[in-house]
């Protein structure tokens, strides 16, 4: 039985250190705890877990215990939810180190979703002018997405992810089997991440979900495992060149120029960030469709692919101008022209700017209600 | 009469990028202003001048006019004091970027003191994960010590500058007019950090102290500009083998472990940064020489350099217990026990914890109420 499972790692290479990521579907039980998974990779005698009040009562109690074995363990928990993504959250991770006395030597590791590893790496990042963290992401989207390119931070009031910092992991742990208590909507949010990577760099894994995509939204964690490995793999080959995203590393954007739009308008939180990234890269297919680069079977497969994982295809009602002031403050914006991550072919991703602007308010102009 | 104007500059070499710090006199001219120097250092359009209410009267205007024939140039002025190096500053400088739709190509210029480098370096670090800042020091200290090293940050409620990153600036712009507006006891405080280097690295230097050190303080701005220049030489060295302080680098913080106890003891704001660290420097030689590293002469010696600098020798009283409590939250302490940068003789010193913690104790019972 023990044979069958799923076990994998990859290593990351960054400028600061290379680490590993580790997947598996076991780390749940007792032999190959995610304890004794992190443990090796602890490098001082004091750890912070920082987790959030959805995920603690699933994984919390047995790491802690096991780690306070070996090492002084103290524990922040935060609400759930994209909208404390903000200071307040890294203020109540500050406190909790000050208060333990924790120094230079701490490890922080962020046990949740992807709220909560962008939060505690951006805490790792500033604590002390930076200390050692480790993710245990607990959702999909946080596996294939957050695992690999040392971005962390939080969202101000008027933008998503406006503070922040680059700073790299020293291992991740992602546990497949974390994703049987995983809400469905939130696997599908997961999904859509997986999809970009076929949209942007490969058009056989494509292929591939269309093939698999039933298998893994039934929770087959095998099937899974191989699809967070090679999301992993693309973006850590990407990182590699472009590690604080001057050129290719934004290709990996594609859908989140539009998606932050939908999340932003509708307050962050209620669409989940994968929801909106499948609306926005239907958005953005659209958009390369009308210049000319998709065909209208291209833009239909994409749409059913998206369909097949349980995802939004359309955007809800937002007026033209306010989506265009709110893509107004998005990070992709150089010299006040608006610049998207379009498709030449599946495939195949651009940055660009050079299209017709009356197109693009054609596409915002359509929508789900 | 303009050839006789001190100009100087010197190249810091860090991990990220090396750039260049120019030290002269005559910045606050016409034809070598401010905005002249700093200009070909502003790579994008966007321009953000960070200052405080206490130094923007004085040189904010001609940078601001200057800068903005070129520049769009948006301007935060936060409130003068160490009490305001906090969260809620950086977040009014987020919030100015923000209010301007500032992006990744915006230059954060900081114009005033350390407090106001370190919050507008942390808030280039963590704006949209880092943005281009240059650094105009108006105080001899922040012209010593903060031009080099890329240390930014913020306090924390329970400790100095717990909050922060490495950040490297795109260039320093020291200029030694600016020290004819600076309070006397700033003028000390800075002078303070340029005995640390004497005493740290090199007994040749203190004796060229010992000499010029009057001339310093009837602000000869020549001689003032002759020692920024060999301190930031000094300091460049240092952290070129050492970015991020995993060894040699602790040496430059000789004196702060103990002048951070009064700093935190007397509330942020009340000792300057300086005059601590100049009642800390001698708490740490006084100790050096109980352990027989120093002679009584010596530290009679750096006594008297430190006294024609104008700066306390003596901490304020404070009890044994609070200090040992406040030297816990230190960042130099390793695996609990406390360690110290004391001096094997006067230019060298070593990070330590291998001395009678009842000398120590001594130390701590001498003050001057």
């Amino acid at each position: 039985m023990a044979t069958s499972l799923f076990h994998d790692s990859l290593t990351v290479r960054t400028q600061s250190h290379d680490y590993p990521i580790i997947i598996t579907e076991d780390a749940t039980s007792k032999d190959s705890s995610m304890a004794k998974q992190v443990a090796p990779y602890i490098k001082g005698c004091q750890v912070l877990i920082v987790t959030n009040d959805t995920v603690a009562p699933l994984y919390l109690q047995a790491l802690e215990d096991e780690l306070a074995e070996q090492f002084t363990v103290k524990v922040c928990v935060l609400p759930d939810g994209e909208q404390y993504k903000n200071q307040t959250s890294i203020d109540q991770i500050y406190d909790a180190l000050m208060a333990e006395h924790f120094n230079r030597d701490v490890t922080l590791i962020a046990l949740g979703g992807g709220v909560v590893g962008d939060m505690t790496g951006f805490a790792a990042a500033s604590f002390m002018r930076g200390v050692n963290f480790i993710q245990i992401p607990t959702t999909l989207l946080s596996q294939v997405d957050s695992s690999v390119g040392g971005k962390t931070g939080i969202n101000h009031a008027q933008g998503k992810n406006m503070i922040g910092a680059f700073w790299q992991p020293q291992m991740v742990l992602a546990d497949m089997s974390t994703l049987k208590t995983l809400p469905a909507r939130e696997l599908s949010a997961g999904v859509a991440e997986i999809i970009k990577y076929a949209l942007i760099m490969d058009e056989a894994f494509l292929t591939w979900l269309e093939e698999n995509l039933t298998a893994m939204m039934a929770l087959d964690l095998a099937v899974l495992g191989e699809a967070v490995k090679r999301c992993c793999q693309y973006k850590a080959d990407v990182v590699a060149q472009d590690e604080r995203e001057s050129g290719v590393r934004a290709l990996l954007n594609f859908g989140h120029t539009f998606g932050h739009v939908i999340e932003t308008h509708q307050g962050y939180g209620n669409w989940l960030h994968g929801e909106a990234v499948a609306a926005g890269m239907m958005q953005a297919a659209k958009l390369s469709q009308k210049i000319g680069w998709l065909t209208l079977d291209e833009v239909e497969r994409i749409e059913r692919v998206l369909m097949l994982g349980n995802l939004p295809t359309k955007p809800p009602a937002i007026d033209v101008q306010t989506a265009l002031d709110l893509m107004g403050h998005d990070k992709k914006v150089k010299h006040g022209q608006i610049r998207l991550i379009l498709l030449k072919s599946i495939g195949s991703a651009v940055v660009t700017n050079d299209f017709d602007n009356d197109l693009l308010l054609e596409v915002l102009s359509q929508h789900s209600a």
